[in-house]
């Protein structure tokens, strides 16, 4: 009887084609990141359940799929359900990001990786999300993080090597969307929220970009937050267009912040522009991101044909520290594969030579193989079909598939100087 | 406070040079078997949990964890407990290994295939075993497998393009043992096994290499299966020898089978070696390879070094009927990777050229991005590191990195032409 045969909700077979691209884009991530003197780890899919709910995931950390690693007794059943407490049946968890397991790998082995390591991670992650366009169960992640470098050289290194590695995918016109956590806190201060209202205060200015500044507003002024500072930020909002933040310099991040305002913060964010070239880097002062574990410069991936972002990251000084119980400064970038690789398959990739050996049944098995075997010695890449009646349809989908010559093979083919090679 | 740092029981974390080790080793899997037209393909790491226990995974069904996909309540515990089933609380499951996904796979996207598809699958697996020496609960397979050829074509392109992958990891040496599911059963019923019987005497023929002759006839005597067929076991194992089974061909198959077995099963099976080089085979009455799905030619790579195997498959002509619902014939090939790997880390290795960037205080952070941006674009893997009191040391845990050259950058080296490049 057949079966069920679909992937799991959310999740994605890959087909030849999109795998060589999948393939193809993540070479070319690993060898600039390489080159810019990052070096590759790897860690588990799984971490203890624990570490994977320590706080340091935000929301993230209800998507999270939990494991279990060994078979449960009816008393772990009745325990669990005694306390409704599902999650003690489980262990293990799949990762949801790649910053956690991190964060536990380098305090497992700081012994053994250089004072200043510069990681890059290229692995899948998963959330229990609701599946929708472009959002699936299962991604790829492309991280690259720089541990143990607290000065602004770890940001200028990671940013320079992300937009070279964006350049190198073929995905030219990216800027960097740039803010600080500390500006944005200063910020807030200034217009008079309470501390202990940031939190709830930063959750709905990060959706600025779904309901826009009145959106904002109107949502400040349901939540139970002062009123008066509401009122600052709307008239702030009324000031202000993002299109006045240009070009990046202490001028421009002033201009875009309300007056009173740490200058220090503002100078130290502009000297970015020393090291970077300024024309890919946008001060947004409204940039947020989810995570709560920022501790300094955050920032986004902005391409002018798409509304959302192709990746972030920032400074998150206080994380490290979680796993090794000394403060550890960190700093990362995670290129958002899913949406790049989308991007990609609609370019036209150069395939290797290869060659499509059509045969009848006059061939024979060690015709066939001793053929091949020449072929691939002298470096073609040779796939073998038994020649069909629609011979235009085979060659059809031989060339869907990256093949560009083929040749018949008949009783008397026995070498590669008896080939009539055409190209497809 | 500090957290436990090591990954969970079984699984590894991976630090950049054996990464590095592990990713090139891919590569060159990945371009051989390219090259022999086969087409890497992935699917999700979860199966539904259904799908995983359908009896085609063998003992490793057993293994596998389960995933929880959802929530759970309250009353979802107290059913399970009731009915004593926690399998109802999971409905995914991680892959065990990647047969299983890619006969769903091959079931869904038949379509969308070429009529003969030769697929490639280099991806980790899960089993919750007892974790031992060599013996991991995350850990990678590289299968290849053809769909759709009935003949020997399939054995012949997937021995022959393992061998030549094995060849370009520098695995010199290899032979592939090779037996037919069809000669051991005919060699039972020879004994005068039931064919009832089969099945654990199949288990116990499989335990050969650990426990020898003895061992296996001991065994076979302590289990209720005929003793007259245990007899004529015994006599056979004292008349040969498997240094009698060489070289590969009729004669030598026949004379180590018993009497009575179909000469058209053996001159099928050797006529392999008109297609691979006969040098390659040895014929091994005895190999059983664990799985249950194995309906023809089954092969085992053997070393001369190792005692283990270094991979293995065969022709499973039925499997893909239970997701299909109509039989298509089938035939891998699965590389122990973990193994192999482990045998390529003693082997030295060429890095790229590499280049450490020694500064101190004295260098911007402008300066420093400005000179490693010049290098990389010459085609130089560049890192930046703040110069230490043992430089020595340093240039050491560089050079061990796959460094290979290093230059001080002092306040006034602002461009490639004022770096004073040394071998490290």
């Amino acid at each position: 009887m057949a079966q069920a045969i679909t992937p799991p909700r959310g999740m994605r077979d890959f087909l030849p084609a999109e795998k060589a691209t999948r393939e193809r884009a993540l070479g070319i991530i690993r060898r600039s990141y390489t080159a810019h003197g990052f070096d590759e780890i790897e860690t588990p899919v799984m971490e203890d359940i624990e570490r994977l709910h320590s706080g340091l995931g935000g929301d993230n950390e209800k998507l999270s799929f939990s494991v279990m690693k060994r078979a449960l007794s009816k008393s772990d059943l009745e325990e669990a359900a005694e306390f409704e407490a599902p999650e003690f049946l489980a262990d293990l968890g799949l990762r949801f990001d790649l910053t956690v397991p991190l964060a536990r790998f380098y305090a497992s082995h700081r012994g053994e990786l250089p004072s200043v390591f510069r990681a890059i991670q290229i692995a899948p992650v998963w959330r229990a999300e609701r599946p929708q366009k472009g959002r699936y169960r299962q991604f790829v992640q492309c991280d690259i993080d720089i541990i143990g470098e607290p000065g602004q050289l770890a940001e200028a290194e990671i940013i320079t090597a992300t937009l070279a590695t964006l350049d190198e995918l073929g995905l030219a016109g990216c800027t960097i969307r740039i803010n600080d956590r500390r500006l944005l806190t200063a910020m807030l201060d200034v217009f008079g929220f309470a501390p202990a209202e940031h939190p709830q205060v930063l959750i709905t200015v990060d959706k600025l970009d779904k309901v826009g500044q009145d959106g904002v507003v109107a949502e400040l002024r349901e939540r139970a937050v002062t009123p008066a500072a509401v009122d600052a930020l709307d008239a702030f909002f009324h000031r202000i267009t993002t299109q006045e933040f240009n070009p990046f310099g202490v001028r421009a991040i002033t201009k875009a912040l309300p007056a009173g305002v740490d200058p220090e913060l503002i100078a130290e964010l502009a000297a970015l522009a020393e090291v970077v070239d300024k024309a890919y880097l946008q001060f947004d002062p409204f940039l947020v991101r989810g995570m709560g574990y920022y501790t300094g410069t955050i920032f986004e991936i902005a391409h002018p044909d798409f509304s959302f972002s192709l990746g972030g990251g920032g400074r998150y000084d206080g994380m490290i520290g979680r796993f090794l119980g000394t403060d550890v400064a960190a700093c990362g970038f995670s290129i958002g594969f899913e949406r790049i690789v989308d991007l990609l398959q609609a370019d036209a990739v150069g395939a290797p030579d290869a060659l499509l050996l059509l045969h009848d049944a006059s061939a024979t098995p060690a015709q066939l193989v001793g053929l091949k075997t020449q072929l691939i010695a002298s470096g073609t890449r040779v796939r073998l079909e038994k020649r069909t009646k629609n011979t235009k349809a085979q060659l059809d989908r031989a060339a869907a598939g990256g093949f560009t010559s083929f040749a018949f093979v008949g009783p008397d083919t026995h070498a590669e100087a008896d080939l009539e090679v055409k190209a497809i």
